[in-house]
């Protein structure tokens, strides 16, 4: 990659948008890559990309020897410029993420999160800045509800198959996973979208009709 | 219709509510003209009013020929004080709604768009200032997962049956539909009983019993 | 209790949060006192606590005689320092709550409301700064579609049963109800717990690795 | 009604379903009669007609006082030919149908019983040979779950309005609300639809194509 | 206990059945016995009830390293007289039961299975005449999609939490967890119960009110 | 093929099972070809196995003008041991497929039908021996509630993507789609694990220890 990973990462958070990189992967025969649209940020104006570093957390029904120990080991090896994706099998009962896990989480490099599930601690985590996505909140831990089993494997968030090291973005509209090593190709096909786009809003915003602009740039 | 329509709309959106319509639509033997609740606002503070123009689409599994025919033609013959409502068969797998179809539709008159379903670009949506009320968001195109098959024909939207010509109105408290004929009727005792619950609440807010109150007003 | 009710309140909304009070609660074996996460505050960064006074309404189809009889009862009995806690059996079709309710009850003393449904007029309860958790909006009333059945009676609200007397504590993380015996037990915990979070925090901003951490404090 | 209720029925049940009575009411614009289709019978093979007896039961969370009072006195004001009607607000909690009510309604008369919810005693009521049609099954008893609010009151049952009197006819595809001042017509001109249906058959088991036998018969 | 276990589920399925089961824990005050009405059982005639053991299965995505390890134990230490059940956290993703594990299971003397998913095999296990009750079917292995984590273990199934050495009773009304310290005294008051019950049927069968034997024996 | 098409589904329908294809298809790397569990057989001892002949039915709001045109088209193409596979996009409105359907299917060869979504005349059909497998029932016609747009077009079924001419298989425990390229091979391993798991259950009923069969054959 000529660009720097987290270099990268700023180009797409500020050039492009989860819309157009959705249209690029279709085109890339990627026809599956938008999460399902119940995860959502907790601020509406973030944006986030990243590394994807995946763990897999179950629901139990009793309070386990070292609960946690999986969990941590997945947080300490956190590498910079990675987004934490958490996968719950779609779990109501536990709260898997919150804002100590956050923390930690941010220290060690993570750019933010991506929960299938629910979260606690809410407000803090809005006041550390960490960037979170997920399907709800719940003021409960997850001792005795559910435990972290593995890390790294693969995963299913939001009806997609993410593994360690896709990139995840996220932004109002969703989250997209676009697969490692398609990157490059992505990016710069998805900038010259962008462009044709922003000719037909601007010919739109003149008051042409829209069979005339589309016929011109074949963008809807 | 003596005021003329635009003067009408604003009128009810700067006087009324959708409680008090509803209500009023109640009393008049309507009373399902409520939408479900899933359908939202993008931003919270805004009301919406206008004529339904409205369009049905439908998923589809495969890239069409000319996959935008019906919904170009749709949008291009949008009339000024129109409300484009959009039913998708609840669809959640498809994006029928964003950012170049807002553009095109603002400036052909449209006042918003009411979507049962998922729509993309809230951002620059926003921007535009275009509301939008819908079920949520997911950032992929329409080709290749839905198609527009048919405009101006009954459609369900929310659960409520809507006629292009029929009268939406929208605020943050959810969409009502009244039916076209009733609009100055259904306007005109609508206003006075916002007469009436104004007077309940100040009574209320000076201390007196529920009771005694509902019992001088009848309105609760 | 050494604290008047409502300086007990006061210390539970400001020194703590919803989080610390489940751990508490499932310390002291009640683990199921969090609420459904579908109750949603209105205002994000409200908090609300309270004593809960019941309510039970359910659907019915047809406009009854003295519809509103046991509600204005249950309403003009309201207590100070109670909070609103409504039952529906998880309507879709009903909007119970709306602003001249919150007025009334605002003006009995009560701190908030918490239901498990949809309600209504709710920017005018915005403006009121009367605080409501609900799982959405509709705005229809529920003349014809529910009735008030019984209140100080035991009801199901977000999974999880509560009587008139319990305590409510409501914050952006949901909603959690502590069993009116507990009480001064709970906040006594909670507070200690909360030390243990903080230098938790503050150990890992410092960059510490949460294995460290963890076994330090024993806290995630 | 040149026939005797009964006759009637009987007529129904023997020469018609359900299929050509809901294309029927939707010939005479009633378009919304036939149940959602999760009340299903518990023996496939049974047919059930009758008039409607309808009551509401909706949940409670306590063990009342009286709590089978409103219960008894619809269960003993059945008359013959009617058809228990019960809606329950579709709970999942509760089992308001069981055997000792089906018997008591079988011998007051009843023909069958219609629930929109669970209801237990299955193995019985096979038994005692009243048919019912549920949306399934839970073995509690509706003391301290549920309780009898009304009778021959207006119901929705399976999503469709239903009043006492109305005629209720099932089969195996579904039920079928009749409202009561159509019943005659609905049935002669269903008795004229099913001749020709019964044509286009023969002429469809002969090989012909559809296009050609339903362009003779405009019957699909 | 003064029966030997294996005559007492005897007694159970032969003089018993759930409802008054769940009528007696009812009074005894646990009221959360009964499972969720979508466990139901392959064979609608058949009555289970053994001592409960469980498994927990969760999904994963992924093939793992001794996928059947665990589940190889949990089966092969299965004890004459039990009912095993299963907990998949309600994937729809996996089959984690079918024949070859229902084959072992019965050769070690398990009496059935309660799965709180989908099973595949159904009719080889018919065949087998091993009673299972489950959510549903898919013919889809569990390697690569799920993996049995914990036995013995409790487990929540059908929404009730589920303690190896609890009882488990099955028939076609549902399936009811008899707490393991109350069974003796539960059966006993069970058998009690049914007396009352035939005698209230034969006076309703004699054609008497409701109201009437409704008051004599109190049971409904 | 060195076997006719017809053999071939004969063969698949004696020897074979829906389980073991799915393993082998896993094996070759297919693993979403499991349809969704809500479709389910209309006659449990069924076996169904054909060519997919696609139609895609959507809903509609207004009796059409020709609104049967595009499905008469698809049910006169249809050729010798097709199976019609319906997709409706999960409409709980409609019902799409019925008794003249069937009728005119079977007579230009159709061995049956997969309907992802409800049907109507149940019983006709199960007299005609035409085997159907569905989400349910209801009994009201298409004419203005749904409308055949395509046919042999791809279609999402049960949540897998099937075109015509790939090759569906439907037994008790569900229905999976050969990809039409593998069938041969698919075959042929399904029926070398046919007789390891044969073995496998041979050894387990003469009461060997799972973990003792496991190790020898490698099957569960």
């Amino acid at each position: 990659m000529s660009l720097a990973k987290s270099e990268m990462y700023n180009l797409i958070s500020q050039k492009l948008y989860t819309g157009v990189i959705c249209d690029t992967l279709d085109q890339l025969g990627f026809r599956n890559q938008a999460m399902r649209e119940d995860i959502r940020p907790m601020d509406q104006a973030v944006t986030l990309v990243g590394t994807a570093k995946t763990m897999l957390a179950v629901d139990v029904y009793q309070t386990m020897k070292n609960p946690y120990d999986t969990e941590i080991k997945a947080i300490d090896s956190i590498q910079p410029d990675e987004v934490v994706v958490v996968a719950t099998n779609r779990s109501t009962r536990n709260g898997p993420w919150g804002e100590l896990l956050s923390t930690a989480a941010k220290m060690r490099g993570a750019r933010g999160a991506i929960v299938d599930g629910l979260i606690r601690d809410s407000k803090r985590i809005s006041e550390l800045r960490f960037p979170v996505f997920c399907t709800g909140f719940k003021p409960v831990d997850s001792n005795g509800r559910g435990i972290v089993i593995d890390y790294d494997c693969p995963v299913e968030v939001g009806g997609v198959l993410v593994n360690s090291g896709d990139i995840v973005f996220a932004d109002h509209d969703g989250v997209v996973v676009i697969p490692k090593d398609t990157l490059e190709q992505v990016v710069e096909i998805a900038l010259q979208k962008v462009n044709r786009e922003n000719r037909t809003r601007e010919e739109l915003l003149q008051g042409k009709l829209l069979r005339d602009v589309y016929e011109k740039y074949g963008v809807l």
